[in-house]
């Protein structure tokens, strides 16, 4: 089938490439030309305008919106808007809040559009491996996109779905990366401590690598890491830096808010945090604290 | 080759049978006399005394230990002695401390006996899926129990190796179930508060199964867990009283001796205990505490 | 000098009487008739209606509104608002939202109307020990309520003060009550190690009593513990159950779009919502995930 | 009365001021020469050997042993007996791990010789204030050495008493460490919040006068960080490096071993060992995961 994609970068242009190979017709536009004029190149259209975007596109119209969340989700769906009609279809794949998509659906459902919210996961893989998508909205709206997630997910009736009604797409995605954020800590923790063990002199990249079969801990991540240990065992030459890109911290608040207690989610976002503390405040006071009740000493800078 | 095998359970009974499916001599032992008859009756050799077994393998004899930790194993090697010679191989694949395994080495290494430390994981799958082995000891006795090692694991070369001195295969396996405790807990919060959604009527099942497939956080665990949910996705009739069999404490011990901070792993752990506290003297002093400073209402029971 | 008060509870009834006993002139109000009939007996005056307070009260007005937060001080500024005029200061001494008070003094001020807020603590004790008081506001209105904080205060100069601009008050007594939180928990968990230690049969009221004097640990806190383990120190017939009153989860979300790093804070929150989850679906959960690799059994209920 | 005092450090020697002004006879030693001339100085009797220090006491002999924990206590026991007799008392007012406590004990009540474990907190307000005394040991022993006791206190019958039998001192002043570092972890993170909300420039050293009146949150430490932040309030030229003795990972230990769950006291730990950890790998392998799997680019070094 056609669709539009907004946004060709690391993500949306792979999918527009999966899409294409698989004969789908894929109209693209980027605020950068390179990424457009590639689009074309490899034999879909991209185009230079979001009017010429939605011109190229029979009516029912679907456009897969691929931008960072917040304000450029809303201003594409605006700029797209005066070039659409009733019964098109907006799907934001990326990761927007759930309560934005619930919100946008809202808005858009009484002036006739469609809107759908996909959670998107698979990263850089997803070209070759296919995309994991989690979907939220009307049944028979997502029903009629059924084609495209056929072609993006991993196989024709697997690793997608919808989840729920509008914003349980977004919702579970950002789960999702909660989820995420524990697993990734857990592996580190692991490794940390085997790396400490110096009289054991372990091969980190080697237990990875025996790890990934057979063992409980086997996981996508893991082969990821195994093959990053292989190419750099020490991490060298990399900063103690860890940057969030707010699913974490959303899933944190919801479940607060939800009255649920998920400790291992929430302290592997904020070591995070803790990551990107230079020098902090909280550890200064521990040490001029120990000081003052009994007089050990500080560390001076 | 030919392996003894004390301890025919759950694991050691799976170990003995893909062993023999392989064609290798298996003699086993077990206080259970049903374990070692059906041993015998699938075509091994099931004995009924620590002699008897050694007596029915030709030295340099191999002998798999698979009981529990602490003083069944020692008990087991004291038993086996007086019926081996210099030269024979005392293997301990379950799940020893490694500091225990590194003791065991040290004494009977003087006493001309080998000693190797085999953390084993893949649990009930690992007859059919084969068992991922982390070996601690000394390189050669471990290349002489190459056959036995490849067929036990998922593959020839596949999920095994030596991963360093006496105590390392303990180690890291004891590590690996640390990892294992953060990615348990990961899932299981993400799933719960999916749960607490109530408003999007999240389907857990269908969640889990689409995230088998293309998104970041799939893997053994989490396919595990969706067959799982297929069958009671309402956990129904289960106590949340979760027990730990020791190696994640060992590992939150080990962590801190290193000066190594392991927030997930260590308070995975500590949820573990939570599950377990009834009626908590932490909780009732907090609410002590609040009428006390506030006035506020305590929770009677 | 002259005050109105909404809000004649535990907090607000108390506050009236210590500000009676030193001689201002007080007027109040709240829905409960007892509570106004009482100051009325008690030398104050109790008044039906907001208008009825605000006439019997000398332009400029300070009105001092201590109500649950959210809707209600919303609803008590607009319901007196009709009959104050331009110079009139309402005060927010209750537990609001530091962002609230915020929007609450921008609307405000562009009408001619002042608004203070006053984060109080002190809890019960207040009547008779003095209220610690973190006000936030334009410096000459704070300062023209100096005779109300210096008598609410522990003393004339201490325990009170402008800690900021509008907001400032509500933002320090949020940290405030994190801190709480923490200290909490630190002191519930200490004890309940010591009460698990059975074999020393340690008594925890008389340690709490002995640290009371000299110890690193001392604290108004760890008073009130003492007493209230002096009179229960099995802390009988209470359920292990803890709610929160919203100045904790604040102070969470605070630190997190702040990326400040607050373990200790978070987990103290997450630890009351844990005491209040029954059966819950995480740790089932983990029990299944065991049973699933390890054929671990199950607790059923 | 008489008592020997084996070390004459920020701790020890303090102790034995306290004692000689109230006109106990103290006999010091200590490895370091200036400080046994000061306690002669002072008008009490500094030794230069073990021997003279047990003929200048009368039998039954008290001797106060504050040294660092571990070896050098049974270096000093071992040291002293030889100069000691039947019914001498050994007092170990350190940091000792109560088990080590309790084998001493075991060791030295056979011989004939008592053991008292004194848990001592205070630091270096001990001599001004007081020392608060936890201790541990038989009844008679500990009655014989009231006086000592009384004077040491903050007050004749306060801030000091027998907790339990060997080892319950040693155990509660564990405890209260835990306590401890959870507290300071409390207030640290809360006045780290404070400090990142710069829009309201809230005013730190201010803040913590006001708290330390009527607020739910006053307490020495509290006391103590006013003042530093007083005359410190950046905590200038200072590193966010925070050491730790011992008492708080025991604390852990303990709370694994008795299966309590005590997080905070935990991740307070935790923290401080984190704060030593330059560019950790763990960090670094998050950062690396990240971009496997998703192409995130990672600050490098």
């Amino acid at each position: 089938m056609e669709l539009g994609i907004i946004g060709l970068g690391k993500m949306g242009g792979n999918m527009a490439e999966r899409l294409r190979l698989a004969g789908h017709k894929v109209v693209g536009f980027d605020f950068n030309k390179d990424a457009t004029a590639k689009l074309t190149t490899d034999g879909g259209l991209g185009v230079n305008s979001l009017e010429e975007l939605c011109k190229n596109l029979q009516a029912p119209r679907a456009i897969w919106i691929m931008v960072p969340d917040g304000k450029p989700v809303d201003d594409t769906i605006a700029g797209l808007k005066p070039f659409m009609q009733k019964g098109d279809i907006f799907i934001d794949g990326g990761n927007s809040n759930y309560k934005e998509s619930q919100r946008r659906y809202a808005e858009l459902k009484p002036e006739g559009f469609n809107f759908v919210d996909v959670g998107t996961s698979g990263g850089v893989w997803g070209l070759k491996e296919g995309y994991s998508m989690m979907i939220g909205g009307d049944e028979d709206v997502i029903e009629s996109l059924r084609p495209i997630f056929e072609t993006l997910a991993p196989g024709k009736d697997e690793g997608w779905g919808r989840t729920g009604p509008s914003g349980a797409g977004h919702f579970v995605k950002m789960v999702h990366n909660g989820i995420e954020y524990g697993m990734m800590q857990s592996y580190a923790e692991g490794f940390s401590i085997m790396k400490a063990k110096t009289p054991l002199a372990l091969n980190l990249p080697q237990i990875a690598k025996i790890w990934q079969k057979g063992s409980v801990v086997r996981s996508w991540l893991l082969d990821l890491t195994a093959e990053a240990l292989e190419h750099n065992p020490e991490l060298d030459g990399l900063q103690a830096y860890v940057t969030d890109s707010g699913e974490g911290r959303w899933t944190v608040f919801e479940a607060i808010d939800l009255n649920v207690s998920a400790p291992i989610i929430t302290e592997s976002l904020i070591r995070r945090l803790r990551s990107r503390e230079d020098n902090n405040y909280t550890d200064r006071m521990l040490s001029v604290m120990r000081n003052a009740f009994g007089g050990h000493s500080m560390k001076k800078k």
